[in-house]
């Protein structure tokens, strides 16, 4: 469905990504933007979570010229980013889209499609050393601005990042009315969402369980490394 | 697929639901508990932002005894609310489960279920004044906890309420790791997140768009009155 008068959107679906990378950021632009789930096909997709979710549109018919394109993150990101299919959609839409965006590892998809080679960005936390091998330059901030790339940092990353892209499309008020829709007015009950605050015990566990993810994504980066993709033009 | 050690979660799939109700929660609770998503079928839900969506399982056959009932809001709560089926559903698992839940208008369709009879909660807060319709006392908090009753306010409260639900169920390290994985240290770009914020424009013009969800729950808690359900015994 085109609506013409709203920016066009276009998020990736893939087997094994994070819902909740996607939903936040979904539920924000859904009311203001023309929203697509895209995927090679409209086959159903099990998020890695367990949730199953449709696609709206595929690679083929997404439209060409978009506002947004979007890549969230998830436990399958490196199967996906080792795929050419992918990355052509990706670097195909990204070459014209008004925003190069993602949230948590989806930077490093991004990445892997040759599209923050002299960027700026960030990625979930234990990601951070990923994002070189892509040639991205990772920098602080919950949310990163460099030119018309904008990433947001781990899974809820993606409501303070939707809001600036809100922002930068449609203006401050509107990213403000859907602030006060979503009652985005957070108390979290504990401080421990960083590494920084939740200390060296929680975050060694936390780490073992991505190593996994970090060493296929590693895989990946040095597989593409002068074949024209990722860190290597 | 029953997992023995594991907190049972039951969280209500319907057409119409906000999808970040439901999907902020269970980010948190899936890595850690055993989480089904029900309706009457398995027959896919679009909820109200259009995203299709699969029950995992149907009312006949989620488990009967639940460590965690959860009900999200959505602009459909209404009709949902006014289903026999669905209330029966609810005040069964609700009349055994550990903890009742919801978040945003989900406290609505648990009071339509005559769950909240006596209980502190909350909602979203352009729903507050509904929430009385079902002898429900409203109570300040983004999360509300009032015995077992534990109610977050709109839709994004879902990721601090489940911070609050994990520490009861399975302690505050598990809660912790958690908030960590999510990366959930936020930082809004803006501070619009409550009507006080906002000012009094915006939340004028997100209350009308909220007014006829409200008047249409409102209509079936006057429909329910003197009938054994909602707010009247």
């Amino acid at each position: 469905m085109t609506t013409p008068d709203r920016p066009k959107v276009a998020m990736l679906l893939y087997p094994g990504l994070t819902l909740l990378d996607l939903i936040a950021p979904h539920a924000a632009f859904a009311p203001t933007t023309e929203v697509h789930l895209v995927w090679k096909t409209t086959v159903p997709v099990t998020s890695d979570s367990g949730v199953v979710v449709h696609p709206t549109t595929t690679f083929a018919d997404c439209p060409a010229d978009l506002d947004v394109l979007f890549v969230p993150g998830g436990q399958d990101q490196a199967p996906v980013a080792a795929d050419e299919e992918v990355r052509e959609f990706l670097a195909d839409r990204g070459a014209r889209a008004r925003y190069v965006t993602s949230v948590c590892g989806g930077s490093l998809i991004l990445g892997a499609a040759g599209l923050l080679r002299g960027y700026r960005a960030t990625t979930h936390w234990s990601g951070i050393d990923v994002l070189a091998l892509f040639d991205a330059e990772y920098a602080e901030g919950r949310v990163v601005v460099d030119r018309n790339r904008i990433t947001g940092g781990g899974v809820t990353a993606g409501l303070d990042f939707a809001l600036v892209v809100l922002a930068q499309l449609l203006g401050e008020d509107t990213a403000k009315m859907t602030q006060l829709m979503l009652e985005y007015a957070p108390a979290p009950p504990f401080d421990a969402g960083t590494p920084e605050t939740a200390g060296p015990e929680l975050t060694a566990m936390a780490r073992a369980g991505s190593e996994a993810v970090n060493r296929a994504m590693t895989t990946v980066a040095k597989e593409l490394a002068g074949k024209g993709w990722g860190g290597d033009a």
